[in-house]
């Protein structure tokens, strides 16, 4: 079958490699409906680590299921099925408590190869959601963007307590930041300011519900969100880039007994115990348990209530991998789709 | 009047100063009950900032209302009063949201001197509680706790949602973190794991409710309390130290999805953000919002459904406060009180 392999810093290539097979009684084997790259992706593709032999990338995935191993009971042959980016057994205490992204079982998919024509999924019963009938072809870009981005927005929305009457800012204007943006519209607040100095990203939060742009960062960032909050801040920060900035600029426009959900994977942060000490915010977060979002989120892709496939601005045929890198790499895209 | 002042590192004296007086309209002046030490008092008092002219120590007080200003309303003369540390209006957003401690117009009650025999309290109608009659006298030092330690302790509780059928871990055995271990029995927690290696502190942490003693520290004291908790933590910990050590300890004993609550005064505290993003805890702490819960504690004390006041294992006349200073710098005493 075909994949996804990177060779190196910048080096991108479709690969013929070797089918997976069951391996585990839990496993199963699903035929890919499409193919994406994350923003996180980049830092791979980057070159944060050294690469001496090629490796997988990716790790958002749904399709139909072609086989599965002799434990499996909750999804069969045939199914359109989602998961998550960590698959999990759905049955340990860390995920009956909802952070099935800290199942003690927990298998990160990044091991398996997501970019590929098949994927070998393991603990399906406890990782897979499968779709109550086939979904129509266009619905695919949201199906796979509810495996990692979606839910990712919606926990960040989720850990910072959105809801009716609220005031939210969501920091970062990639495909998590957008869709976090939808999340808190879905979860009613009253006021979404999204920060975003892209004119087409400005445009797809606006689409998804934001209701005031800040293109300024930083201290400047802040004092426009406190000047859009009657000086208190926000009652809700959604942080979906990692970086030291951009926490700092979650906490400091959040109001005081305010709640700062992250989903940014850290990068080099530190944070000042005494500025967060009177800061009086609660901070949650940490790699979303999209596994608990996924029936929730499916079922509200099929009604056609939402459409988070709107952050895929690029598709490509799957052999144009190395395109899609590039492209998300130099900020042309906010996300690519590749299709088989 | 006598007050404590510091007039250098160590150097705890009983001066003579003049009374204080009504100076805005919403003051209050009381004539304190008795006067205590608290530990956060110890920073000043070990010098960490250079002391060139005497200052006042302080910010725990409850007492009897002696006159008010013309626009007070909620209190008057003849009144036994607590208040808290931070004067508050209790009307504005950020105190309306229970946050009295951030609120838009507080005063450090600091910036008074508390420890003296006559207060000048401003905001008094949003500041100070009111008892419903006369406090016996042998109810004093659980009044006077209610005024911080206690308070503090019942945030560090709230703050990480202890409730019925948690476990939790209280990281710190001064007078806040004893309290905390009251306030996660009354708050109805399963298991109470106290962290300390003082025999006097541990027989009052059981006393107050704590199921099992931790003696270790760090890495160790961590191992302790999964083995205590099969392998995944507690759901609450509740830090009253400040200290990098002490934080990294709440964060790395509380399972995935669990709740960090932390009141102890941040002293040089770096978060590491990845560790944090992984360790999927919830945090929330900064200082207590004390005046929210004064009248639920105020009326477990008048009831002595509660006795927080056995924190004070030092009791001396109010002109021996630099002994009280001494023996609770040295650990010879987990709070002092002065009476007058």
């Amino acid at each position: 079958m075909r994949a996804v392999l990177l060779h190196g810093a910048h080096d991108v290539r479709v690969d013929e490699v070797t089918k997976p097979q069951i391996v585990e009684d839990g496993d199963a084997i699903i035929k890919l409906a499409a193919a994406c790259v994350c923003g996180s992706d980049l830092w791979a593709y980057r070159g944060i680590d050294p690469i001496t032999t090629p490796i997988s990338v990716g790790h958002e995935y749904c399709g139909v299921v072609q086989e599965v191993g002799p434990s499996v009971k909750n999804v069969k042959p045939g199914d359109f099925v989602v998961g998550s980016f960590f698959a999990s057994d759905n049955t340990c205490e860390i995920c009956r408590s909802g952070y099935q992204s800290s199942c003690l079982d927990r298998r990160p998919m990044g091991a398996e190869n997501c970019q590929a024509e098949y994927l070998r999924v393991p603990l399906a019963d406890g990782t897979l959601v499968a779709t109550p009938t086939m979904p129509d072809p266009d619905l695919i870009p949201s199906l796979l963007a509810a495996s990692d981005v979606l839910g990712t927005g919606w926990f960040a929305a989720k850990a910072a307590e959105v809801g009716p009457g609220k005031a939210v800012a969501v920091i970062g204007d990639g495909a998590v930041g957008l869709l976090a943006v939808l999340s808190a519209k879905l979860l009613g607040a009253d006021r979404i300011i999204a920060m975003s100095r892209h004119e087409s990203r400005q445009k797809l939060a606006r689409e998804f519900g934001a209701t005031d742009i800040v293109a300024e960062r930083g201290d400047e960032g802040v004092a426009r969100i406190k000047a859009l909050t009657g000086g208190l801040g926000v009652h809700s920060a959604l942080e979906a880039v990692g970086t030291q900035e951009s926490m700092m600029q979650a906490i400091r426009a959040t109001r005081q007994g305010g709640h700062v959900g992250y989903v940014g994977v850290s990068h080099d942060v530190s944070l000042p115990g005494l500025e967060l000490f009177f800061s009086h915010v609660h901070l949650h977060g940490g790699p979303a348990p999209v596994r608990d979002y996924l029936p929730e989120l499916i079922e509200r892709i099929m009604k056609r209530e939402i459409n988070p496939g709107r952050v895929f601005d690029l598709e490509l045929p799957f052999d144009d991998a190395a395109e899609a890198y590039r492209a998300m790499d130099e900020r042309r895209a906010i996300k690519a789709l590749l299709r088989f």
